[in-house]
């Protein structure tokens, strides 16, 4: 029993091992020049050993979008030990820390080509999802549903931050910081502008 | 030669009526609920016919895809006769006007599903280009090219104007000239920004 446990921990392990450093592999080079040979290569294992954790490079590259996807949200998770604009602030740097470290595989994953797997595509709309919520959270609104003005004003700004840093991170021109604080104005021009709806 | 040209005009006039039909088909219906069979009755010909004219449905679907999003463009031209503020607003109600008539389609092509298709993708960013470029003329910046931080906005709000009518499409919540409103106010709003940042 504690033998089969240990096993089967240390499988899951050593696919978390590869999927990191699948993110590795695909925040440098595209979906389609990486082959299989390649990841096994780069991990040391035999290629019959890599098919024995993934099936295939597809569900290697869907298991690294959503590793990525956690460590993403969890690195992005608001301080709650600051005051609301510096957390905005805050969780803005490492988002843009994040986008920028790992610029291949986000525009990769928010464009099409492979990032249109119906797979990613579920992936990348649960961080969105997520990113919503724990902005929506953040709002006071003394309901226990935002208005709709204010969650759409906040679907927006989710839209606004994602078009934004991948053109950013395409052509640049813009400091990091200065993106930062027009991403942080930006929410507050469109809860404003919800309120005067609302 | 007259012949020859006449009967090669019919053919593409034949085919830019089904794809219309298409675009009502697609507007009303799921892609993957939609069979060549239907759009056979409706365009009241046979199948082999259609096939005729398009040699899969997912070749009609993605020339439906690209008629529409030109109809849209044209349909949300800004009008020079009107002064800047009321052109955008003008501009504004007839993409929401085109968003809330076709809704389906918009949702399917801006999500994942077969609006995962490549060619599908490539209009998209295609409509987007256009609808920056076209904002980005219509602002004064007093040179060839918009400065970065203009060009970010530029683009962050199109991704703002996408999510929030998304959002709009599927949960309302609020009424259409309140959501120009706000989509027009976010431009004013990260044009602001984009200066401040300049």
């Amino acid at each position: 029993m504690a033998t089969a446990r240990r096993s089967r921990l240390s499988l899951d392990e050593r696919r978390q091992q590869l999927v990191r450093l699948g993110v590795d592999i695909f925040s440098e080079r595209p979906y389609d020049e990486v082959s299989i040979d390649d990841i096994a290569a780069a991990a040391g294992i035999s290629k019959g050993l890599l098919y024995h954790y993934f099936p295939s490079k597809r569900d290697f590259y869907v298991d690294v979008v959503r590793y990525s996807a956690r460590e993403m949200v969890a690195f992005t998770e608001l301080d709650r030990t600051l005051e609301p604009p510096a957390r905005l602030l805050a969780s803005l740097d490492r988002y843009l820390d994040y986008v920028e470290s790992h610029a291949r595989g986000y525009l990769t994953v928010l464009r099409a080509g492979i990032g249109s797997d119906p797979e990613v595509a579920a992936v990348v709309e649960h961080v969105r999802s997520q990113m919503v919520e724990r902005t929506l959270a953040d709002i006071p609104h003394g309901r226990v549903d935002p208005p709709a003005p204010v969650r759409i004003a906040v679907r927006g700004w989710i839209g606004f931050v994602e078009a934004a840093s991948m053109d950013w991170l395409e052509h640049r021109g813009m400091s990091r910081d200065r993106l930062r604080d027009m991403l942080a104005s930006q929410l507050g021009a469109a809860l404003d502008a919800a309120k005067a709806e609302g």
